[in-house]
C-alpha cells in the first residue's frame, strides 16, 4: 500500500469565496504514483468547506446568496459563539451545510469523475491562510 | 489491496425521485471479494446525492416537502445560474444538503451497517439516465 | 493492509445533545497500530450525526438553535414520518444537515487535524443508547 500526503494553502482576500482547486488535486495523483484507491481531500479549517460541483459562476452566486439566507451573518452579536469576540458563527453553520470533505475515487492514476465534477474550496471567513488536506491511499 | 470499480445507473421518470440502491451496492461488494475494507458510493452528476437513511416513505415525502422549502425550484429565473439556459439550479441546492457520497465500512465480505441504514440516491433533476459511481478497497 | 473496527457507544440524556468523541477515536488509532490510512467515523443510527467542527459551547448552542430552525421539531404531526408513530422525522432531517459521517487521514500514526478540528457525535433523539462506527484502514 502507498500513501500520499500533501496540504494546499490558500488566501481568499474576501469573507467569503470559491477556489476550483482540481487540478491541485489531479497534481497530487500524479505525483503519489498511486493508481488505484481513495483520494480524501478535506479543509483543516473550520470555517471553510470541500465540495465537488459545477463550475459555473453563476451557480456559485446562487450558492452563496442561499447560505447567506439559510445562515445569515447578521446579526453578529445573535450568535453566542460570537460573545467570544469572534464575528464568524454564520461560517461555521455554512460549512456544516457544504460540508467538509470529499473522498474520490482513483482509478487508472486519475480523479474517477463524472463530466461534471470539479472539486472547489468555499472559504467563508477568509482573508487570512488556510489549508486542505490531500490524503491518497492506495496501489 | 484489492479494488473494485463499477457504475450503476438510474433513470427517475421525474424530476425527483429516490431510489434505494442498498442492494445493487451489496452485490458490489460480493462481487469484489473484499472482505475488510471502505466502500464509496458517489453520485456522478452534480444534481442528485448518495445518502444513507431510513426506507421509510414517508421520511421520503417529508424530505423532498423540506428540501423544496430549504431551496426552492421556483423561481426559475431568481437564480443566475437559470440564466445559462438550465432550469435546475435548486436541484444543484438540493444535492448540497443531501451530499454527494457516502463511506461504508466493508467487514467480513459485507456492509457494516446500523439496523436502520439504508444507501438512497436522491434525484433532484431526473428524466435522464444519470450514474452512481462503487470503489471498493480493501482485501 | 490492515484494518481496525471498534464501535463507541452512547447514551445522551435528552432528546438533543453534543458530545465530544475525539478521544475515543484517537484511542482507536494507537490500539489499531496503523500508522498511515484512513478513518471512517459514523453514526450507525440515523437520527444522529458525526462531524468535525470547533469545541465551543456557545458554537455548539448557535447549531443546536439553528438546526432547530431549519427543520423544527414541531408541529410532531406536520410530518408523515410521525404517522407511524414516531416523533422523530425532524431528527433524520436534522442529521441530514449535519452529516453522517467524517473521513479522517491517518499519518504518523495519529489524526491528522488542522489546530481546532474536533470530532462530535450530534444526537437528535436521544434518551437510549445509540452506536457509533471506527472503520480504520492502512498500515
Amino acid at each position: 500500500m502507498k500513501t500520499f500526503r500533501k496540504e494546499i494553502w490558500l488566501n481568499v482576500p474576501d469573507r467569503r469565496g470559491l477556489v476550483n482547486i482540481t487540478s491541485e488535486v489531479n497534481d497530487c495523483i500524479k505525483e503519489s504514483g498511486i493508481r488505484e484507491g481513495l483520494c480524501l481531500v478535506n479543509a483543516m479549517n473550520i470555517t471553510s468547506s470541500v465540495f465537488i460541483n459545477d463550475d459555473e459562476r453563476g451557480l456559485h452566486q446562487d450558492m452563496d446568496d442561499w447560505l447567506e439566507k439559510l445562515a445569515p451573518h447578521e446579526s453578529v452579536n445573535g450568535y453566542r459563539h460570537n460573545l467570544t469576540g469572534e464575528d464568524n458563527a454564520d461560517a461555521h453553520l455554512k460549512r456544516s451545510v457544504m460540508g467538509r470533505e470529499v473522498v474520490i475515487a482513483v482509478t487508472d492514476g486519475r480523479l474517477d469523475f463524472g463530466t461534471w465534477e470539479q472539486i472547489f474550496y468555499f472559504e467563508f471567513d477568509g482573508r487570512r491562510r488556510k489549508h486542505v488536506l490531500v490524503k491518497i491511499i492506495g496501489e
